[in-house]
């Protein structure tokens, strides 16, 4: 079951001036800052109620986010559902013909295992499942 | 202030095929729908934690939700957020550079107070701010 928006990763060119932005024009605070070497990325947090909001900029031209910057500029690039059983939304998910990007949850940053929808088949909304490690 | 994030407004080509996708693939319950003559669009509605999904199909070809479609495909329009003083919120954007569609709230949905920021000054999200009405 999904019991929440987790958070939405959004694409930017500058994590420096995003963050500047969402600070001040926004009013929000940024909570931390990691560099996921797996996907290329430097990304700050931020909170908004109970919803993460993830700022990622590529660290390399290879990078995934790096792709979609090119084809479609800055913007949301995902949404992640926290959900309580990760195979069983999956296999949900594949069983009303869900292409899926990863058959198997991984393990994703803070602990938790993940796993990605594809956007061909989610209605163009790159989706992402997490949930928590036992 | 910002309190958090009230709803995702979901761009899709048609309303029937996602509400299908969300309520099968994902096992969200569809909770209302709604046709918004101003904006030329009808809608669905479904809850993930306390956050609102609202997808969002153009009734007319000169819907703003037409234009996005046809310019980016299906996927995240905008963000809304909550917030607890929209006046002194659109202030404080203005004051950080950032251009707003709309200098003065004006009535949505749901007997809220809402406005716009441009997303060329959003880093490329189209962002709402609402607020209930006295």
């Amino acid at each position: 079951m999904i019991t929440k928006i987790d958070h939405l990763g959004i694409a930017v060119n500058n994590l420096e001036e995003s963050v500047e932005y969402y600070e001040k024009a926004l009013g929000l605070h940024c909570h931390g800052r990691e560099e996921v070497a797996s996907q290329k990325v430097k990304t700050a947090f931020f909170e908004a109620g109970d919803v993460h909001i993830e700022l990622l900029e590529p660290t390399s031209d290879d990078s995934p986010i790096a792709k979609f910057l090119e084809k479609n500029g800055e913007g949301i690039h995902h949404i992640a559902f926290a959900v309580d059983d990760i195979a069983g939304q999956l296999k949900q998910a594949s069983a009303a013909g869900v292409r899926l990007i990863h058959e198997v949850p991984f393990d994703g940053a803070a602990n938790k295992l993940v796993a990605f929808l594809h956007p061909k088949s989610t209605h163009g909304v790159l989706t992402e499942f997490c949930m928590p490690k036992k």
